[in-house]
């Protein structure tokens, strides 16, 4: 991953509604809908596979279809971080840094439970 | 964005993985699971709203609640990425290009029926 | 809505997964990930429409797929019952008398804030 | 489940939106949304799961969240096919009937690959 890659990603995104015309569309509600639509074709994919089946995936007949939804999700995040004019790489970078004080390593080790 | 920030990320949740010994929930599967969770809460921060309001929520109440979900999405998506051994952002670029060919800017302009 | 049918539908779903063996991929995990694959396909329907577009979708060209999209969330959340052995039904009306508490009219009318 | 239930729910979620003013939030783009929020809950109760936990997740601390959550899905769900003056019920009679011509017995017996 380089860095101009991901602010790149960024500019084209909203080159990409400009010309089209679809900035209308880009609001965040429908943007927040459209990603959760591809995270929903995301979870397709996996639904029936076991646990091994699932760690195996890019080993089977759907790899492509797991690259292909992974990608759309990351570009509505980022053209729905954008149209909040949000850095989501900087805020997952202090919400990390804040779930190391929520999930101690002493308290959670190993329990799912304490997952959030 | 910055470039090292988003590798730093990644390496971040291997870690933080490691340490607390989930890297046994971390199967594909789950986190795929984890990350529709994580958009279902940006969701139901945005389902009352107006698409004006939605415009707006940054000056709302809610701020902080989108800030913390986009984090979180963000966060469960780099986490897939990294145990698939996938570079979502480079996969991002290239969807994105895909996509310039499957709009054509002269047959979509202006129409979301021609929408993904 | 008869209510012989929808006890008969709990009971064609339990036969068409017997018949084709599929009661094996029928967890509770893998029929919330359904349930939730297909909710997402219905998002997709809703996610560019306006909020009057929306509510003249059965008017539009998507109409059959909100129909299927409906039957398929409703099919899938029968299944899910079904196999945790719920009556999702009598759990809805009782929740539906705890919502009643929870959100009196004099406190929330108009209120779109003061919902869960 | 019996019949007079279901319906009866359908009519008091009218009711309980007529009496909060609530009618005016209940577009269906915003049921969709919301229907799509509360299955990411009962995600979330499933997410770090295995598949043997989650056939017995009604025998753990858990069991009221889901539920809880199952009751949410179905009133969201039986409020949006209102709204659209559906009946889903019978959508989903009719869409299980084709699924029977859909997934032959005979060529998808035990295949998850052959699931839709």
């Amino acid at each position: 991953v380089s860095d101009a890659a991901l602010d790149g990603l960024i500019q084209q995104l909203r080159e990409f509604a400009r010309e089209r015309d679809w900035e209308r569309y880009h609001t965040p509600k429908n943007l927040v809908m459209a990603l959760s639509g591809e995270v929903g074709e995301l979870v397709e994919v996996f639904q029936w596979l076991t646990p091994e089946q699932s760690t195996a995936v890019m080993r089977s007949e759907r790899a492509t279809d797991v690259e292909d939804e992974l990608a759309d999700v990351l570009l509505y995040l980022l053209r729905l971080a954008d149209v909040l004019d949000l850095d989501v790489a900087e805020l997952a970078g202090a919400k990390l840094e804040r779930n190391r004080g929520r999930f101690p390593v002493d308290e959670v080790r190993g329990r799912a439970d304490r997952r959030p």
